[in-house]
């Protein structure tokens, strides 16, 4: 139950920013539909395509209908949401904090070891953006500066770390959700960048 | 039968264009060759992958022969067709409308549910010119002002109506197929764009 | 066992050119770390995907480990590999060859025909530089004059010819990857392009 709610409220949050992050460039009702689509839902498909697994949306189509409603609605009446730039970087950290933990946890609980749980739980948070960033022709996190996975692998390492210590405890995956957030805020409030000696772009 | 051969012309029309599309740009013979098999190949390789079902041409060899070798004598003798690009929309036209018609007919058949179907039908068709685009850093169609999945998207839905009302008849999937192209073929004709309400391009 | 130490040479050797490749525009070290796996593990991810074997790097997490050692390795002490651009070509060339021949030999073992073993082993081969250059928005392969994929498709059509006429002889992988690798080495000494007829591209 507590995996299905935050991966809904994960879809939507997803859906909502993957479309506002191109309306602005000018972008028509169907782009928005399959590009909100495939923020939200791209990562898990792959990381189901990969482990083998049959892929989630095909068995509830509940995360389409939320993922094509939340990025149509965007679409349509986003001008509320457009002065609120700094609103949305928040939630896009909170969705990719529900993403990254709720994938870890499928991937722990479907047998797998520990480092794919990790890289497959890194994976389902990013993966949704950066297709949506190929698809829609701009750079991704992949080349951008921002301190954007960093929190985000800890964070799912984290997880992992805690549910060694205590097996079956609810609150593991509260803690390891609060850690990426809290990370990532931190990030965006101080508007933090990699490390110099993290990164071999040019000091700006 | 009817699937089988709609099926392949739709492959041998896709891998024309998709040289086609590349041609002019400059491209060698073996760039030609994948992106050619790409066009045609991609998208029903992705929609077998996502609904589990074995790769359609790892079965059946004929369909990379019938792109390799229509990319290939694209790539060799193109003139004649290079003049004729009205006539390469109409035949594109033609195409997505076997290739969306076929794929939801096989993802129906296959037992999965009416909005799955026309999600894959649409992605089948729309897909493999993508991720030619993609892989050429070519601007796709997600982010034109073109109409050119609507018709797509609205065909396959009306397939699926049809079917439910009158199942079983052939001609079910020529009427919805008939459509798309009909669609397609006034939005060339007229060079019509999205209206501006479900655009949010400036007006050009 | 040779199969398996040639896959792990080659891993970290385009886990080493992929990060090499993009370090000089400036990237940071998640980006470096998703960007050396990808080049090393995605063309044969894909492969595995669509010949529907379990993900090799799934069961046998040391791919992993040494294309992100590897990769981190690149990007902390690179600056001894920056001088030998050159070097570099040529080992991306024996990295190309090993991966290709391998890829042929593993999806002939598990009893495709021989044109999806040629397919999918060239694909191997070129996937994950071309999912690199994507993702890290440069020009792939696909599009430059360069003669990179030639001597890998014929190649491995090669090795299907000495299998064909001394199965289960060990040398014929050999030869093949030597054919592969001197075709490619004489390409990067000479400079050599695609004859006029075999490109459109404008003679330079």
């Amino acid at each position: 139950m507590w995996h299905y709610t935050i991966s809904m409220i994960g879809t939507a949050v997803f859906a909502i920013t993957g479309v506002l992050a191109l309306r602005r460039d000018g972008i028509d009702v169907f782009g928005a539909l399959v590009l909100g689509i495939v923020t939200a839902l791209g990562g898990g498909t792959v990381r189901d395509l990969i482990i083998d697994a049959p892929v989630f949306w095909i068995g509830d189509f509940n995360y389409v209908w939320v993922a094509a409603g939340s990025a149509l609605m965007t679409f349509f009446i986003a001008r509320p949401f457009e002065s609120t730039q700094t609103l949305l970087l928040y939630l896009d950290g909170f969705g990719a904090a529900l993403f990254a933990i709720a994938a870890t946890d499928k991937v722990l609980g479907l047998g797998f070891a520990a480092p794919v749980a990790v890289m497959l739980g890194v994976w389902t948070s990013i993966g949704g953006g950066i297709a949506r960033d190929v698809l829609a022709g701009r750079p991704n996190l992949l080349r951008s500066r921002e301190i954007y996975a960093t929190p985000i692998l800890l964070g799912c390492a984290l997880y992992i770390l805690l549910r060694a210590f205590w097996p079956g405890a609810q609150w593991t995956g509260t803690a390891a959700l609060f850690f990426i957030f809290a990370f990532r805020a931190l990030v965006i409030h101080r508007g933090l960048q990699m490390p110099a000696v993290l990164s071999t772009h040019r000091p700006s």
